[in-house]
């Protein structure tokens, strides 16, 4: 193993103890009183305890790696993802479940080097169920190897996909749901993508931020799954976009409905 | 305690082991090869093992309760709910989530009285939780009593209701969603009623049958909340219907977002 391998080996395991530290600290403050704040609107909320974790997490990578760049949901100033060694973080995905339901909440974080995705981890907090790998890591759930997507059709497979997405016109997300088997929403976008990768769910269609998905593109990749726009191009990175997690034998099918 | 107190007291530790067993065997049987059919269309399900569960619980009770009456999702004539003593059955509920995911399905059961719940049991069982009482027995999820509602404003809270409810136009529920801080499809009523009792949804809109339904509203009414219609008034038990389960404080509000 050279230096470099040896240096991601070390991310990784490091990255492991930090999102298993954020969810027993989640935990430990699960009944205490928010701090609750909108951004956007009412259904759009972060609690101390988002910015909290962001700010712990933050400080812990930047005093072991004070040449990385941190990207969070909840950092004021955004840094290119493409340049350098960068750890894009969502210290509570699913933050409406967090305050509304006390479950079905994740930590997300992910890992890159010049743009290049090294590995990415999902962690169901209550649950205590660790999503992680990628890149040169194989896909793991806790501590067992996840298979490959086998083939199915989608009248087959069930869909992630929240109500708002399904009415609205453009894009015509409905036309492909209404191919398969029905639509699910659990409020975490990290946890669908989750979903997808256990094979409980064929495909999520979300409108996401570079935190919410950049860790589920880097664990899907090996088990034969891309994160797309609907016209099947990259994700831009740039904002909030609609993005479709598919089957990639699939891109094809799942185009032709969407251009419907 | 009076003879008939006893003979619904034993009922009632009946039942619950009916659910129990049941449950053991649809793990059993879990990853077995699904016989299959569809019923309405491709997305309304049934499989062998929903009637087999069906046929069991039927064969249990009535060979212990020779002159009761079972009215079941999978039964060719039904009887009059609101006659005798009725044993309402729901083997599967979510079967497309039993077909797809092998988890998120529920057995329901509940038993009448001349058309009066006596008690309900909605049972999850990948997760081993039993919701279990109503009618004189305290609502429990296994052996914890459940508290009662507790006031909170809809925008503070999460609805259950699928994509196609929030699309269509008539009922308006996507109304009453909007004010909510956003919906929740998990694609099993029972369990979704479930998530109201222990307070992760503050409501759940559904389009149901008697054997999804009847078990949550004996369940519900001792904690603060009401199965009804849209337009407020009580289920016609009679075919699929539109129903909402929301805390009985908050009806007329509901109401309001319904009928503009």
């Amino acid at each position: 193993m050279d230096a470099k391998d040896r240096i991601l080996d070390e991310k990784y395991r490091f990255a492991k103890e930090l999102v298993a530290e954020a969810g027993d600290f989640l935990r430990q403050h699960l009944h205490d009183d928010l701090e609750i704040e909108e951004k956007t609107d009412f259904t759009d909320l972060v609690t101390h305890l988002d910015r909290q974790v962001q700010a712990d997490m933050t400080q812990k990578i930047l005093s072991r790696y004070p040449d990385d760049v941190i990207y969070g949901e909840e950092s004021v100033n955004l840094q290119p993802l493409n340049q350098g060694a960068v750890w894009v973080i969502d210290p509570i995905d699913g933050t409406n479940n967090f305050v509304a339901q006390k479950t079905d909440f994740a930590v997300i974080l992910a890992y890159l080097e010049d743009g290049q995705g090294q590995f990415g981890l999902i962690y169901d907090v209550m649950n205590d169920e660790l999503y992680h790998g990628g890149g040169s890591f194989p896909v793991c759930l806790n501590q067992e190897v996840l298979p490959k997507y086998e083939e199915k059709p989608f009248h087959q497979g069930l869909i992630g996909m929240s109500a708002g997405l399904f009415h609205q016109e453009k894009p015509n997300f409905r036309h492909f749901a209404l191919q398969s088997l029905g639509t699910r929403s659990y409020g975490s976008a990290g946890l669908s993508f989750c979903h997808v990768l256990t094979g409980r769910l064929m495909a999520h269609v979300t409108h996401v931020y570079p935190w919410d998905f950049v860790a589920a593109g880097i664990l899907g990749q090996p088990l034969g799954y891309s994160l797309v726009r609907p016209d099947g191009s990259q994700p831009t990175y740039e904002g909030r976009e609609y993005l479709l997690f598919v089957p990639t034998s699939k891109l094809e099918e799942v185009k032709g409905y969407l251009s419907q």
